[in-house]
């Protein structure tokens, strides 16, 4: 039974498990997608009654019936490396890949199609309200009347990015910024705008979760600092005490969103009240490991190593 | 409680769905994402202990509370009219419209999530298999030598495409295309070809399945044709009984896949079975309801104005 890593050749993160893996002795496979066809073979046979398939990789042979889990980490695009890329080979590619995935008996470290879902920012509020987090009062909005009302009614307020910075090279950093009554809004007419209450946090809270396993680190904040990715705090990540209903609360989250990893982002205001900010489907974990010590990637190997309960299709 | 219909300006199949629920004074609103934000207007609050959220187009105000069901049928990519479209604004604004309809109570056709999942043809050959239809032998590989030896054993082999034609201006036919064992398999490696047993057929049969109704048609095949979609045959759609045993796999395969659309392809052999060819999330129905006479756009118009059964995060 044999562990499949779907990820890009450059992956410090998917190293790390890798190492796990081999310490533990289990067989696994790691692909780009980007790489098929070419340097991997992929056979799918519906043809004898049933369902068979696999992927021969670098001499390694991966049958589908004999798959224990898909970790989809940073998979290229498929058929990006192909000697004559096109969209249509792309996407011939990604139905011959996926396909076959999709019908092999195995468990998903996201399942595409729910790691898709769980992308929009706007239900992760709506879940994670339902599931009992304190979530900061937010708006989502392209009439610049609703965003000026927002802001005079909660005073300090941050606008953010839905889907994060704009793609493209070189790389824009979009910090989440401070905004007051006093902006134009004109500009909320042209792209909509996510506008969420200011929280002024004491500390910077990441919780990651694999299966039922909780890893929660907080650094602390500098007074005034909005947006804790960008610049430095003076301060580490350290482990902390993942307080019993955030952990109820996770649970809520992830059953509903079926996510096997999440990497969650709180706000730790002055009554040490965790605000839900984000629940990432994708979140990196290495930063965090190093600085605090937390076995994630050890987590990670385990959850992945775990054989499937029963045949599913 | 509304009707929300995401299509495109031009869409005659949805023309023919709205004028029926006309018919029926149930309440529906049409909108094109490439409209938003433009001449749509949105918002969504999750500011006040729960969610709330409005679509303002054309002076019509569609609450999120008040949405009955959703009809994604052909929708344009979002932000696509915008004065300065980007993939951020488009991005943006898709975040922040099927955010916003995700976090909303109510029924699809189809979400999204599922109808991403099921235009993977390699996968509806898995389901169809365990969903009891008769699915012809079929092979997707990048192997030469695999699919060699699939025409050698079959002999009588058709080659498609997974994904449907290349994409592009002006369009391409691909049609379906009977191969031999005397072919050139090299160009297999360069991307992957699916390969099927040729059913030598005496009819199509197109079923259409509306929540639990289904609308079976029949069009009496030209001896030796190989893709029903080109040419002419002499012969017209008409209405044909759907065999239990077929129902009762239609039955497994939309609970399976979640869909409440599907319309599904058989080719019908000299012996009467039926041989599950595809089963498509957003097939059209127009054509068969035009020379069928069957009601299908009053299924599609009942089953949107049908009511939430309860209350759904």
């Amino acid at each position: 039974m044999t562990v499949l890593i779907l990820t890009a050749e450059q992956d410090v993160t998917a190293d790390m498990v890798v190492a796990r893996l081999h310490e533990q002795g289990v067989p696994m496979v790691r692909l780009d997608p980007a790489d098929v066809p070419g340097r991997a073979v992929l056979s799918a046979d519906y043809a004898h009654g049933d369902f068979d398939g696999y992927l021969s990789v670098n001499g390694h042979v991966l049958s589908m019936g004999g798959l224990r889990s898909v970790w989809v980490r940073r998979p290229g695009e498929p058929a990006a490396h192909a000697p004559e890329p096109s969209p249509w080979l792309t996407a011939e590619t990604r139905q011959a890949l996926f396909g076959m995935l999709y019908s092999a008996p195995t468990r998903w470290m996201n399942h595409p199609r729910r790691a898709e879902q769980a992308r929009h920012k706007p239900w992760q509020l709506r879940v994670a309200h339902s599931s009992g987090f304190a979530v900061p009062p937010t708006v989502i909005t392209t009439a610049p009347r609703v965003a000026q009302q927002f802001v005079e009614e909660y005073r300090q307020v941050v606008v953010k990015s839905a889907s994060g910075p704009p793609p493209g090279e070189p790389p824009v950093a979009l910090p989440t910024t401070l905004i007051g009554p006093d902006a134009d809004f004109s500009g909320v007419a042209a792209g909509p705008a996510l506008l969420q209450q200011y929280i002024p946090k004491r500390a910077d809270i990441r919780l990651t979760c694999i299966g039922d396993r909780l890893f929660g680190a907080r650094k602390t904040a500098v007074a005034g600092q909005v947006d804790g990715r960008f610049g430095e705090t003076g301060h580490a990540w350290e482990p902390v005490a993942v307080p019993g209903r955030i952990a109820r609360s996770v649970q809520e989250y992830t059953a509903f969103t079926e996510l096997a990893y999440a990497a969650f982002d709180f706000a730790e205001d002055e009554e040490g009240v965790w605000w839900f900010l984000e629940g990432n489907q994708g979140g990196q974990f290495g930063f965090i490991e190093l600085e605090t010590g937390q076995p994630i990637s050890d987590a990670v190997a385990l959850w992945l190593s775990r054989r499937r309960p029963a045949d599913r299709r």
